[in-house]
């Protein structure tokens, strides 16, 4: 899916200030590897606290990263002044999320004015092998931002 | 969905086990509720470090809840022994994960000896307030367990 | 989820006329057995030509009725001269689709001014019994329609 | 997803004949164009009979094409005497279904002894342009045959 245009010049700052106003990806340890127009890397170490009972990655973690990697891909193709929301998503769990650390790669499907259509995939690193573990597609919606993400100016006083 | 009989006549114990032996579950503060065959309702308080951008619960973590309700939920339905994994899952997410405290409320849909589908919703609780914001349908499988839950008895010596 | 109150007073002629320009639901024989706001249940007849490889109906054929019961059903608390589109869908097969004749009831879960989610499920009846074979989880989307449902009358002259 | 191995050496006549005895695809209309071990493409010509209410084809029909693309695409890396059945599928509709014909490709993203996963897309063709309308993600069981496919040969007596 290649080649989208960002409607907002300055789309790779916006997008990783909102990955990083994610406390939750903070929480998880997770991080943005890499970022174009469309399509983003998350990375995850393993972590034994956010296993299930096997020791492998619990698969709502999977999904967090899964989610947050098409949330950001999505949103690096809206407007300036845009919020986004996951609308609904499904993953498929194809393999144990086992190994040392993980990558989860999305890419807009289908861009929208108002939904947008993403889809990512999910992999472990055991040693140097890489296993495709999961996949999910997502869908977005754009809202107006009802704050503006940058300080208003002071209301004057009338008269 | 009513009258599930166990075929495990320990499955509360084995289910809450199988439960506290997901460190994720721990470590995102989220516990059982309720639990009867089929049927489990989960709870988690709001916790600032699990939020996305807005400062609402991450709708990967809700899944994470949402999630573990279907496997111990499909898992008080199998037989000793089984061991249970997650096929897939879809999330739809109704409203802004906004409130004090969430309940995540999974039952059993089909029971099977292979695939269990579950369904699931997850509620915040906002003052006395409680709004349904997000629903799962979930698919899991059974295993058999390839090592034994608890440390086996030493054989003895014939004779 | 009881008691919506339709936007449009005429949502029954409305939706009713919506289903019956779906040339598809003729053709597969599905028909309309109740209608209420935000509710609806259609009916099909077994049709040997609407089968899979194992003399079952196929799990798209049903479906396409999920998809039209959950369309319907949003549609009937949408506001005059909407328009609707399905967004996604996800169905869980849960038992062969064997039987005399089907139901399909759908009921709207989460509606909204944009997105409406609803919930369906499939059931064969099989000489008097009923079962479950079929859930879906679907997202419409309402759009204002561009053209006038009916015919317009023609402009008459002025004076 | 490259190089699958079908285990059946016979996997072109078997997944043919198992399309061929789906009603349902005869009756929509729709055929295999193309066909390789774990990769499967459909077509199937625009009929006025199988729109939704703006004269699309109808995303149940898209399914139906979807679905049968993802199974049949799953049986061909399925040993000799399977039966396949869905377990579960999600179609984003991303584009009105418009156009004169169109292409159903699915193809497996991992195959296994009892689950397969695959994902598929539906494509419009209008006039000489090909449009992305649809995806699914669907998951597949491999069943044993109950019932031998073809008639068995007699047992020889032996000596």
């Amino acid at each position: 899916m290649p080649g989208f245009a960002p409607k907002n010049p300055d789309y790779r700052a916006v997008a990783t200030a909102t990955f990083d106003s994610q406390q939750a990806m903070r929480t998880l340890g997770i991080s943005i590897e890499r970022l174009a127009p469309g399509e983003i890397e998350l990375a995850m170490p393993y972590r034994a606290d956010l296993t299930q009972q096997n020791g492998f990655i619990h698969a709502g973690i999977i999904t967090a990263a899964l989610d947050s990697a098409c949330g950001i891909a999505a949103f690096t193709l809206m407007p300036a002044d845009s919020d986004i929301l996951t609308v609904e998503f499904k993953t498929n769990l194809l393999a144990p999320a086992k190994g040392q650390r993980f990558a989860f790669r999305a890419s807009v499907v289908k861009p929208g004015r108002t939904l947008t259509v993403c889809e990512a995939q999910a992999f472990a690193w055991h040693d140097d092998a890489e296993t495709l573990i999961a996949t999910m597609t997502g869908t977005l919606i754009a809202l107006t931002r009802r704050e503006p993400a940058k300080p208003q100016p002071e209301p004057r006083a009338a008269g």
